[in-house]
């Protein structure tokens, strides 16, 4: 008999190749940072100034990274009940990561013209498409508990999907707002990942959502 | 008595080596797509335009990730058979390798150059160069079963060494018609990863192959 | 039932991430011994020299790549004796790993303006606060033996401790110095890991620890 | 009792951080290589050209790149044989790193100034320090069989050993032979790796040790 042919995919190289991505392209974040040229002499007048003057780039460094951190854990938290994995899934992930490695390029937009809304919204639109990605894998791997366990819990199942989408519609909100003022829209950005350190509420969440299915 | 010397290669680390070429190469495309310098006045009335003329890096960017992403299957998929590997097949990893390291240059060239024949050329050259050693690869391993169980079917080698083949040709033909019209030849480009995405016909192959053999 | 909803991280991803991030680190380095540009006349009498006068740039290449494998090796033994990540331990990794990632910035910072205080400060104090995170994620990990064997000895514990108190204390005093002379801060940067290297003795800091506790 | 403190590394960490500072290495390479920067008008009749004239960029990053297959095979090698490793091999092993980190330095200054002396010595001292920190590594781990398996084959070590030094040997003569004609180094730098093609003989070997030892 002739084996199914190649839909099955190494969950372990997947995850090998997403945490390669990740750790680039938080490094890659580095490079954005760069050393100011100034002659021997201005050096010892005008470095102080001018390394402080990085500090919005700075700021971007340390925001990327941070929602970065963010996007790793949920991919782990996914793999952890994913068992199995298909061309499919396989795919989100490679589409998801295109937009994770796009961030280093959206950062610097943002560090560089940080008052421009256009920066605002392209940064925007990037945390949000690689979180609809994030989503949609979750949503195609726990249909019909197509590659969880059998038994894994639907109300796990609908938590985790909350909180993918609540995070869509924060990062879409401040986009909307970044059309009024610009810096509130990126203070949510920078907030946004906040709402996931909120503990789930096992209780709470099961009547939520038995009220609203 | 003397161990085998040194023939035998660690399959674990090949794999991680090459997830990690390719986690770096499609991460380093990124690096493509540069921010456009403004002076503060010039970027409240042309970043945006600015942005928009960046398009063609974008669609260059989004089919190499997406093109490295069906290499990388590829990949895997042959290491789904692959029980053994010895130093010619490492060798042939590492030529396949510095290929896929190349990709970020024709997709650089590609980007800048979009209107002349030779980027298209070189662009198709360096996918089809790929593909050749990937093809090779295969057929490597799985002559005389050398990598592969013994038990192996044969004809599930010869469905996969024909969609070597095919993808190679698809290639060679996007080549030859940039003679032609060079954007009919990326159109090709860019298609030609569809052709993946065909299940494999488990029956149409088998009459395929007897009546061809 | 409900199970625990992500607080529990897969520790081989979590060494994946580390590992990668500090394979690209180590490598970026490089980045900054830029060759240098002279015409071909200039060249055969000036390349010598030119590459000469790159000395400070390679003696930073080559104390930031020590300085980094001190770095690992904590990072590694620490995992040597965890045995659970929980959020928070992945959380101390990823701010750990920011300031990690800044190490290429800072080293190229006092490349460039290696005679300049504030150089000498942000290049000392990047690596305080990587040790500090480093020391904080130990003790956080072996509070209550909370991600330690409940049997792992209290001793090794605390010599692993000071250790790391140490190393932060001869930093900050590295730092203080180059407010006299920043030369001999520089000595003491490249200096401090040798304390690394003195072996552990285990009935002196039996004795050192039941005195101070 | 106190447990021994961290003189085991891990095995897997290292293996994961030597293939991730390869794989980047070997990408990095081709950053090297640079896109031609040409006007519209000039592009159409330029550009072919100006890329045909990159060929020694070209052939520099070929080589390096097998160059670096060779090394990592032979870092793949040791490891094959190692059981254990500690701290001092660890070290040995990050300073081979910090050499091979090096090479695409080596590699874009032999790139440019492919007719000055002084780039083709400094790529030869790169591959030979290397090559020494290789088989330093072997040295010590081998060095009455301290990492290895007590019933590991004498002769085995040896012959590793002498392919080791014979291929240190081979890149002395290179750099020598750069007083004489740069371009004979540079074809011996090329050549130097086929050495490692050639199997192990194994009685051949066995007399030639018992004559010499």
């Amino acid at each position: 008999m002739v084996p199914e042919i190649g839909d099955s995919v190494s969950k372990a190289r997947i995850e090998a190749l997403t945490d390669g991505v990740f750790a680039i392209v938080m490094t890659l974040l580095v490079l954005d940072i760069v050393v100011p040229h100034l002659s021997h002499s201005e050096a010892s007048t005008e470095l102080v100034k001018r390394l402080l003057g990085l500090w919005p780039t700075f700021l971007g460094y340390a925001s990327s990274f941070i929602i970065l951190g963010f996007f790793w854990i949920g991919h782990d938290s996914q793999f952890h009940y994913i068992k199995r994995v298909n061309r499919t899934l396989l795919w989100i992930t490679i589409f998801y990561l295109m937009f994770i490695a796009l961030i280093p390029f959206s950062t610097s937009l943002l560090g560089v013209y940080q008052d421009q809304q256009i920066s605002v919204i392209i940064y925007g639109a990037n945390l949000t498409i690689s979180l609809c990605w994030n989503y949609l894998h979750w949503w195609y791997a726990t249909k019909d508990h197509r590659s969880v366990d059998s038994d894994l819990d639907p109300i796990l199942i609908t938590v985790l999907s909350r909180r993918y989408l609540v995070g869509i519609i924060i990062f879409l909100v401040a986009i909307a707002i970044s059309f009024v003022n610009i810096h509130l829209s990126l203070v949510l950005y920078i907030g946004a990942p906040l709402y996931y350190l909120i503990p789930v509420q096992k209780h709470k969440s099961w009547t939520w959502f038995t009220k609203n299915k």
